[in-house]
């Protein structure tokens, strides 16, 4: 017999097993085994309302298939009193790819089936040309097929996202002031690059997608996300999904008219709130003020927790704006949590007290009474967000670019 | 035999005949058949994702009941080919009264299970205490069963409509600027005054009930309502569903601090929408600048009309900020359709051109895409909404303020 090569060979990239849920009912008691499992079929039977034959129609084949396994709590040792014999997924039965393309970097991550993630891999981009960017994510879905090793059959699709006005149906990133893009087919240039389905989501309609299923959504009837740092974004969680927009924009809570018209907005607009709070505004701010035009962000950082007046003044001012912005929102749209995200998360503490009094002044009558919360947020969480939007569309059938 | 009374007789108030839909299933196929009559089998089939099975076994009693007829096409001459026997509900099968209450007068009408006003009756209030305006409340309601005589039994409901937050589910008035209320449990009074479930609703939110059933929803994916007038207020449909809050406030739009801070508004704050753009505003501006406290809002309106200056300055910056504001919930919300309504769409070409200017400068890329329609508007339709979120409720076997 002949040596095979000993080189790392090519992961197989075969077809991945097939989820197929066939009927509405199959897909909503599927999705309830996903997000709250193990939970038990009469769980099941009183949160779809089906009755518990068609509980059981539907389970029996996604447990024949491998997607659904019953776990016997008393062998657990869990249970004292009698089996309730609750139905969970299989994590790797299916997985994920997401990818998160910033303008300096791009952010890739397996996942299970639970958008838990696996592997992850972060590769700068010099520039942000459509042809620099398709290689970069080619490479770090490369990189994660590879770490994945057989498992890369499993992958259900690969999740891109990116801020800006998204066609998510067509693929196709139609304005992404970010990288400064027009109309770009990514969606079939990388379907067909990667020889898998994709989908194109926007940011943070992709991070809200895996609030909805593995996070706050599990539980809050009604949410919202806002995220702070280099843009200002919002997520919505509304009537039971997430807020796509008619016309593929919802959210855009970063260019409110909230602040002072002599503020100029990278749009165009005057008084946008990301005039005002976005980190490169802030920044700017700072540098105007201390004629420091050498600082970094992080230097705007340090200054303001040393109670740099001018620093200080400029994060304050940013928080006044988020917060009345946040108040407009839950005004209009009443979700119950306010989930703070983003990379600006992580120096909160500038931002939180003049943001708490804005929203105070502004919220109007009991929605004053949404919670205003924060999350430890990273640059993975983006991609998982991809991820998370490639398996919702994975068990609700709904369509990617294909290969 | 005696003779007996020619007077009046008290129209019967029995138990409205039930219609109780016990499943999804059930409630989704009668909603379509309901909001979308007549429709074919094989259509509710395909739009509810449902068996054929299914949908028979839930149209089967329905039309035992009387509460749907199967129409023959054939027969009524308009199916030259194939006889598809579609099927609608029977519009009397169900009644339902709807009130609005205003500061000034209360609106009641009757209609059909469709929302079809049936009857209306106005009547003028003095002063806005909750003992006049339950007084008012019972009249209407009794004018408008001793109207529909033996059909009163058939009444489901009684629908009323306040503007303010409403606790829909317990039926308490938590606070009416307008009608100086705070905490009133006006649900738990009518109910025991009329005998009757009674429904409390937001007025701008049962609104958007009738469009969401007996209106735009029936086609479009979402919408919003923005009614201009004595306030400025926002209705949504988002995700299969009218945005309710979950503090049971939503579609602030009045509030939202999109005006310049010089202007206080009734609520206290400085900067809302209303303080410039409500009737009342706009009429207290144009008092001002032309030093003539006695102008009623129709010489305001004829001023403006006549091409007098200030009164059309003062139109011309409600129109601004009205449609910055529209601007403002379509960047964040996405509707297909904004639908302006109210008592002011009789006077609209006063605040078009500037509200439409606005609105194209603030909405964000494809959000501009948002079409803008004006609806004729009475104050029945008001009464209209109270009475299809009494049919709402009644088809989806929500619970009302019991008897
Ligand atoms: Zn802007
Ligand atoms: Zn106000």
């Amino acid at each position: 017999m002949t040596t095979l090569s000993t080189a790392r060979p090519d992961p197989v990239v075969a077809a991945p097993p097939r989820l197929e849920l066939r009927t509405p009912a199959a897909i909503d008691v599927f999705t309830r085994i996903l997000t709250h499992g193990p939970i038990g079929r009469i769980d099941i039977t009183r949160q779809t309302g089906l009755s518990q034959a068609a509980v059981t129609k539907a389970v029996t084949p996604l447990i024949v298939e491998g997607f659904v396994v019953v776990d016997d709590e008393q062998q657990r040792g869990l249970a004292p009193g009698r089996p309730v014999y609750p139905l969970r997924v299989m994590p790797n039965s299916l997985l994920s790819i997401g990818v998160k393309v910033n303008a300096d970097e791009v952010i890739g991550v397996a996942t299970t089936m639970r958008a838990e993630i696996i592997h992850s891999v972060h590769l700068p981009v010099a520039d942000t040309s459509v042809e620099t960017i398709v290689t970069a994510v080619v490479s770090a879905v490369s990189s994660l097929r590879a770490d994945l090793g057989d498992s890369a059959a499993r992958v259900a699709g690969i999740g891109v996202s990116v801020s800006g006005d998204v066609d998510t149906r067509g693929g196709v990133v139609r304005d992404s002031a970010l990288l400064g893009w027009h109309e770009v087919p990514l969606g079939r240039i990388l379907a067909d690059e990667l020889q898998s389905p994709v989908l194109i989501e926007n940011d943070v309609r992709a991070l809200t997608i895996a609030e909805q299923w593995f996070g706050v959504g599990v539980d809050a009837g009604t949410f919202a996300i806002v995220t702070i740092g280099a843009g200002i974004g919002c997520g919505l969680y509304v009537n039971g999904d997430v807020v796509s927009g008619a016309n593929g924009v919802a959210g855009e809570i970063g260019h409110l008219p909230l602040a002072p018209e002599s503020y100029l907005c990278t749009c165009g607009r005057h008084g946008c709130v990301e005039a005002v709070a976005s980190s490169g505004s802030i920044l700017a701010a700072i540098r105007a003020s201390e004629e420091r035009p050498e600082l970094s962000l992080q230097d705007a950082i340090d200054l303001a927790h040393a109670g740099n007046a001018s620093a200080v003044a400029a994060f304050d001012r940013a928080g006044r704006v988020i917060g009345t912005a946040v108040a407009a929102m839950v005004n209009l749209v009443g979700p119950e949590i306010v989930l703070v995200a983003g990379e600006s998360v992580a120096n909160y503490d500038l931002y939180e007290t003049r943001l708490r009094e804005a929203f105070a002044e502004h919220a109007f009558g009991s929605a004053a009474n949404a919670r205003i919360v924060t999350t430890s947020h990273t640059f993975d969480d983006w991609a998982r967000g991809a991820a998370a939007a490639v398996i919702r569309a994975t068990v609700r059938g709904e369509q990617m670019v294909a290969a």
